[in-house]
């Protein structure tokens, strides 16, 4: 039985708490946050979980063995370093920190003290993600040539980090892990409206040597919410509708196939139009299936799906769109 | 009464010359194609009009007043140009030219010889767009702060321009009737899946001094035929959607205020979600509109909408995205 | 502070439960089910709400001052008899009994024993029906000429009522509430596709002696849910989508006017398409409105919105349908 | 070659006039009508088609070898009468004619001539109803038990006929073609909101004696059009959008099936929710087969698919809906 500490009860909190309480194999022990009516909000839903103001009080606790962090970003790092030097396994909010440099030395920490350390990227575990990861890897769209997310909504303004962080961490990690290979270069642009010059609305563009190609649109301005992402293949092509309640996936049958031509200025292109098919998805909650990797994960010394590889990836991909929208737009290359 | 000649009768041919029959103050004399089986099928649409199998035959007849073009992009200038120098007004397909270069010799001579020089920037006359122009120009908006566009579907490859040049012009010319400013550079990145360069996937932000930003999204790669701009202000915010047959237009009495605040680690911002207004549009075919404006242009020597100066301007951004894709997605400033 | 018992806990209990727990004013007793299943699950999420297996320990409580009974129909009866005799008040799960003798005896006890009996109609507690009701009574659609409702999906085949008694209540209690005029008759049809005769499809046409008319079209044997209802005024026209998450209502000013004319062959009509209009509507839980309505009427002494007398019209209308069913759709009056 | 005269140059003439333009083996002599204006909008478009003033002029042209007829419903039985009687072959817009009685006596006369005489029921060569009737043909939907038909828009009152016999034909043709079945008997309610007491909303529900069911909702009052079409089967389900452009038909992979029960009081129904699969539908124009079937039906002496038994069928139903309704929707049977 592992005991678990979950830190920060704030938005996400209470739907981490829901789901570890609903996991065999775990206990929730506490849970921390420095505001007490937040702790009241636990108390009246989950009397038998203790609520704690100082984050220590689980860090520092012998009993707990897991500790589940979510707070704002640049807490991460300080809260995930102490909890690991502590001895305890660690799943970290999306994103994973606020560097490149702050994951390094976390996965560093973690492999000497042999701790399992893993980021709640909750996409991954969605029905829809799922089947499309089946369609790619059954090799039913051909050869993946692009993919173009759209994430936009009227969303609140965060103070410490740009659309890009708070938004794009849910694409990235699907990007990641629908398509495998590493990313060669970033570019981005974006604007802020505010006087703070954290951007609001941003876009960028993922660049791979192989052709393939991968962009993101991500607003907190835009007057409806879309979840929008089309993976295109030369086989068959996804339109995969987030807020779509029973039609999420769209798989068409359409596709352009190259024909090769020693005549650089003629194009050879077969156009195929089709029938569409919308797979049924599975319904259950992501996050549950979260937390169960991650007691999964301890318990059988495993890497879960959800990994600080993947983690680590994404901050890559983050920092280079940052250093990018610095240099108004221009390639950055992703180490 | 205004004789027109029409070189090119391909895709869109049919249709200048279908809505120039219709129109008043003008007679189509001939039209040009060097296809014999086009111009069989002009001969049994409209008997009464004189097919011509090359454009010189119209580009020198004196009888002709007013010379279409609607042919490749690459062919534009010398017809064009050929046309001015005989003394004949001259409406230029999109986009107007291969370069600024070229669009600035074809106006100068045409002030030189005081003709009318016109480009078809068709979305302009749209019942839908003008009543976005309508709403931006009573402040309904308030501060109109982003553009961004999605035009996107499975296109035809086109072996000269890319997709940029062939789609963008649509995108560019609305959203350079819509907010005045001058943008002060261009940003592109983009994917060519063909042997041949040619990109068929790109991306574009056009950013300004003052703050605003424009996006667009264009590809001939898409399942689904895509064709959506959302245009926010900090009253309210649009999104047009030119697929849709009855609410092309929807005004949402959403917006963000930002509060002035000296500390710059904190936002204000007032979020608002209202009602949605849904205007309707008028109907009537755009493209009779454009040949109104300039068989009136030229009677009336007067400027048309859809003039040369926004012809230029937006082969000044599309020549400058080309130049930014060349040099991996730097910003390119606009002269 | 009212005592309440709630008995049923099955698929609406835990709504129920949820809702009055919320209400300030009033205290969750004791609830009844005789499943031992389903008071475990009660016990697990309400450990201070007392479960008992017989509704009798709720019945003949003298703490409990109000009970609400959310069984199967045919129970509605004895259990809101019992309880009123026992001098308490009852809130009942539509449709209010399974006849309109049922419910004569059940008022008629209620204003004896001067009781509140109210019905769960709870969609004329959301937000979406109290802004057509407002639309409806500043008179915003001009004279209201028909109501059309859709209300199909794939549902349970109820074993002991046919698809009218199962989903028309919804409908039926709309057009009550909305439509203030009295139906003149009723003609239905449907199919059972089991062996029971019992119907899964059926349809319902009330007729009016002002001309109004309204049709409700009811099927568990729907592959999509469908929850549409279009409301026609001469003046504006409703679209009411209760699947649609954030347009809900859709106003069309959108009409037809009729002129007089003293010769029947001819008609003249005035139609007229214009703009429309989705106003925003309040997300409130329409339950949590039930419950303060209910809470509230026994305190104040006054009449709910979901009124007893409503609860008879709907048995009325439905009663009738069942017998224009068995009558093969002949008309039907209500008495 | 046959010769064709079109009678009736309004709404539909000139699709009929354009379509039949396209045939080979056929040309058109001569088109019809006593508005002179129309005759111009003829000349201009067709230079070549002679246009009459008078119906008889086709009607007693002894070089026409077939007539089409796309007049008024109260004139299709005297004119089809006539040119049958003076041997020309017959297609008669939809429907048929007024009455049983008149189309049972121009199929008489038809047959005894010798002559094809045909109803333009446009809908059955549209690739969708096609499509859909390709899966029932296979066994796709297993048994089929319903057919749920929504047409609905803004539409022109008739003066002469009402919204069942202006619209339901469209869907009763589906229904008839589909659905091999004789239909057992009508039910239809409806409303006149108009002083000449002829219907612009109405419902139809029609029997069979097998357990299916079908089931129309006309009207010419609704804001917006509606072409919505379910059609269930115990294993797979269609729903048929007309309206929309690329989805017409989706295949619910949904069912239910009934477990055979010895108690009558007990119900076993196994649910499956599936995939769902949109078939790529042939987008030809519907209408120019229909022309084809004409013609080729009198070069090849074959029975065309919307054959004179169809439009007979859909007249009986129609019939008796209008006695249903007169009966205040009593159960009228089809003889």
């Amino acid at each position: 039985m592992i005991n678990v500490g979950i830190i920060g009860y704030g938005y996400w909190g209470p739907n981490l708490v829901r789901n570890f309480f609903g996991q065999k194999d775990c206990v929730i022990k506490s849970v921390a946050d420095a505001r007490p009516n937040r702790l009241e909000l636990l108390a009246k839903a989950y009397p038998s979980v203790q609520g704690v103001l100082n984050a220590d009080d689980i860090l520092n606790d012998p009993a707990i063995d897991a500790v589940v962090i979510a707070t704002p970003v640049f807490t991460h790092f300080p809260l995930a370093q102490k909890a690991l030097q502590n001895g305890k396994h660690v799943l970290l909010e999306k994103p994973m920190a606020s560097s490149v440099q702050e994951c390094n030395i976390l996965i560093g920490l973690a492999a000497q003290k042999n701790l399992l350390l893993m980021v709640d990227h909750t996409f991954l575990y969605t029905g829809a993600v799922e089947k499309i990861k089946e369609l790619i890897d059954t090799n039913a769209l051909g050869n993946v040539k692009y993919l173009d997310s759209t994430r936009i909504n009227l969303g609140l303004f965060q103070p410490d980090i740009n659309v890009l962080w708070d938004l794009a961490p849910h694409d990235l990690s699907i990007l990641r892990y629908l398509h495998d290979e590493k990313p060669y270069s970033v570019n981005a642009t974006g604007i802020s409206h505010t006087h703070n010059g954290i951007e609001n609305i941003a876009f960028m563009t993922i660049n791979y040597q192989s052709g393939f190609i991968a962009h993101l649109n991500c607003s907190w301005s835009s007057p409806v919410k879309v979840r929008m992402m089309l993976i295109g293949g030369d086989q068959k092509m996804i339109i995969y509708n987030d807020v779509e309640p029973t039609e999420k996936i769209k798989v068409y049958d359409t596709g352009y196939e190259l024909k090769s031509d020693e005549d650089k200025n003629k194009i050879l292109v077969d156009y195929r139009v089709g029938d569409i098919y919308v797979p049924k998805v599975n319904n259950k909650e992501a996050l549950a299936q979260v937390a169960s990797d991650f007691i999964g994960g301890i318990l059988e010394k495993r890497t879960p799906r959800s990994s600080h590889h993947i983690g680590l990836d994404i901050v890559k991909m983050l920092e280079a769109s940052e250093q990018s929208i610095k240099n108004k737009g221009a390639e950055v290359k992703i180490s």
